[in-house]
């Protein structure tokens, strides 16, 4: 078993706090796991009620019949030591404490930190948190995020483990994924770090089957120079993608006040990031947006891309940002645009960016994408499809989920649009096909793959140092 | 009535190549028409139908048995020019050409168009197209868009006019705003601009009273030296949000080959936008995202910017865009400080950005956000709500609502996601306050209000010449 499995996936597991009342913190957490598919057992504990949902009630984690793996405490501060002390005598081997009242309210909390911090060294137990969200894990289904499910979706199963500071940003982002249907395979929330930090994390994600790319939003680092050091390794196998926060003076200062800890300079995490090869984003979106396609695309053997439409508009804007990006539109072979020119009506515009114009249906699509997918000169193909117009039925859902299938390169698409657009869009992210709103999004996404993709290639040159 | 009326709010309109196929070109806009709040006289044309939905064809424009304001030529392109001499016959005023098949098609469409051009100037006929979708407007109901409501939602009533050069770009944005819930006052397609062009439309919207903000997609100008000067009048009364596609050397081919103009260069446009007090945008969430604060915000009186949130890492995130934008933190008054710390719990960071952490319900928001309205050091205010805590209840729309009744400065709302949060979005959006998807664009948005602020003070300053 592996050091954060005990989090991810207990046998037995005790919510100390567990309540009775409808929207708190132990009755969420508790509901939550009796409620889902997880298949450990639970058992609450609370020395002020004998049964909650008709489950025995037990009055401290030592009155547990069996061992317990993983207690997860939802208590005020006040008692978290003592309850600390009670895990320790009972052997648990992880603790999640989601209550707040430590470093982050000032003195006497940080004092009752340190205690926690003592008592967990002692017994050798693993500590997430405190003043955390904990953990959700799409395959086990363990869940202690304290929100009821009609404010927070939970996200399906994916490649996506996603690794936060910052609680609220952890579970407001990650409910966005769930509504958008992109998947996790697993969530933690560090809070305070009084034990687990990111690089515990990034070392037990790196081996992490489920895990294929690992999403981090970070505020400050427990350690610069083991952050380099572990990020390098973990990248040999899948990439990390970060948002840094507090990047600016203020915002610097702004995570002070938030997290009491330093944020460090700009210059020193670009530095830091690009030496390590993790791929840096610039907001909620971006992260997401980025690492969706590390999880699902193959890497782009260059920067030649090819753009497809049915939206002259589109397709000029998606040019603009092929550009701005520093990648390149791909000159096609001339067998391609001899096959385009042949197959495809005479008013579509066979150059790159090719506009199968207002009337395309999907054999057209079906026939550019082949092509383009055949053609040793296209590196990344971009599919802008516009729901609007009256000739696309769904089979192009069809057309862009065997194009994905085969595909040797990355395929993109872009759609806008409302209500029709975005069944479609579910269609498509549901038959493995990745989506975005905008031709700049996607467009910037692309680029990363290829960042990522040249820091591969950098790694595996044998003689040149990083 | 003004130049442009004709197209937006005709009293008698005849859809020439009306059809009884649904979902053809000449079904969908009759199918619109009948269907809608139109109050305009309707009469399909078509010599090869004698009726549509128990409504009598005509075989030509010129048998309708009354003054026929405007066309809307939906036929094959062939027979344009025909149809253009029985409207001059019948003394049409207006003409739109929603029919493909002209000058972007090459050498005989180039003549066809110059034809169809000719037979309007001599006729005195306004023409709008060819190629293009048409206009639609939210309070007459007029609306030419040729795509089915099921594929494409229209937007309710607002004060966005939105201009676009492309078709299909126009429609796909249109219905993700419709979708979004944001308002509309008047679309208008341009296409192969052979009468009414960019420069005519701003002149028209700028005395339009629906409208008090101009949102345009462009790429390429009829009259750059024209455009600066219509545009510096126009903004004297109402921003421009402009979208400039085609901006690098292969976006300029691609809008070649997509509309057969030559796009210029980016810098060129960027200093006419900027000697103009055109705001220009990045893409087409940016545009709409600009368009919507100046369409219902007040402009800031400087550039110090209050956050407030119930998540630290997003206070955090926009703490950063903040700096990034060029705006500054505001420092608040020492008033402000004493106010909010003795009436908000002590866990609360009472700096800026204000932390109202994750137990936080409307009554703080209301607190802290009527402080900051009465704050003179807080010029623009920002506040994010992230709806997954426990605490927040739809009593939050009243506050914001009431807060963006009384304000003097701009307040924009940030949240981010799934179904909980959208639901309160839209509740947000229906009372009046504008809200956003992530810190950066909320802050982004808030920058352009000041740079318009600020082209506005230039224009006003006596002394100063432009």
């Amino acid at each position: 078993m592996k050091a954060l499995d005990i989090f991810f996936r207990p046998e037995t597991v005790a919510i100390v706090g567990a309540s009775k009342t409808v929207g708190k913190v132990g009755n969420v957490i508790l509901s939550n796991l009796l409620e889902s598919n997880f298949r450990g057992r639970v058992y609450p504990v609370n020395p002020h009620v004998d049964s909650i949902y008709g489950r025995k009630v037990f009055a401290s984690v030592k009155d547990v019949p069996e061992q317990v793996e993983l207690a997860v405490l939802a208590t005020r501060a006040e008692v978290v030591p003592q309850v600390m002390q009670d895990c320790a005598e009972k052997g648990v081997k992880g603790v999640i404490i989601v209550s707040g009242g430590f470093a982050e309210v000032g003195d006497e909390g940080m004092a009752r930190q340190k205690q926690v911090k003592e008592i967990a060294e002692q017994a050798g137990m693993r500590v997430v948190g405190p003043n955390c969200i904990g953990v959700y894990d799409s395959e086990s289904e363990m869940d202690t995020m304290f929100m009821p499910r009609y404010r927070m979706s939970r996200p399906r199963r994916g490649r996506i483990a996603f690794i936060t500071q910052s609680g609220a940003f952890g579970i407001a982002v990650l409910d966005w994924a769930a509504s958008r249907g992109f998947g996790v395979s697993k969530f933690i929330s560090l809070g305070n770090r009084v034990d687990v930090d990111e690089l515990d994390c990034l070392e037990y994600l790196a081996d992490d089957e489920q895990s294929r790319v690992i999403a981090l939003y970070l505020e400050s680092t427990v350690d610069g120079r083991r952050l380099i050091d572990t990020a390098k390794k973990v990248v040999k196998n899948k990439p990390i993608v970060a948002l840094k926060a507090g990047v600016t003076a203020r915002g610097a200062q702004a995570v002070l006040s938030h997290t009491g800890s330093l944020a460090g300079s700009d210059g020193i995490y670009d530095a830091a990031f690009e030496q390590s090869g993790i791929i840096r984003t610039y907001g909620p979106q971006d992260l997401f947006d980025v690492a969706r396609a590390m999880a699902n695309q193959p890497l782009p053997k260059g920067d030649r891309v090819a753009i497809v439409t049915n939206g002259g508009g589109f397709g000029v804007i998606a040019t603009d940002a092929v550009d701005g990006y520093g990648l390149k539109m791909a000159d096609f072979s001339e067998e391609t645009t001899r096959y385009l020119r042949e197959h495809l009506p005479p008013i579509v515009s066979t150059r790159n960016p090719v506009d199968l114009v207002g009337d395309a249906d999907a054999e057209r699509y079906r026939l550019a994408i082949d092509a383009l997918l055949e053609d040793p000169s296209v590196d990344e193909i971009v599919v802008i499809i516009l729901f609007q117009t009256p000739n696309l039925q769904p089979d192009i859902v069809g057309v862009l989920a065997a194009a994905t299938d085969k595909r040797q390169k990355p395929i993109l698409v872009c759609t806008t649009g409302g209500d029709f657009a975005e069944l479609h869009t579910r269609m498509l992210e549901r038959a493995g096909v990745q989506v975005y709103p905008s031709p700049r999004r996607v467009v910037r996404v692309m680029a990363t793959l290829l960042e990522y993709r040249k820091y591969r290639e950098k790694l595996e040159a044998p003689t040149k140092a990083l």
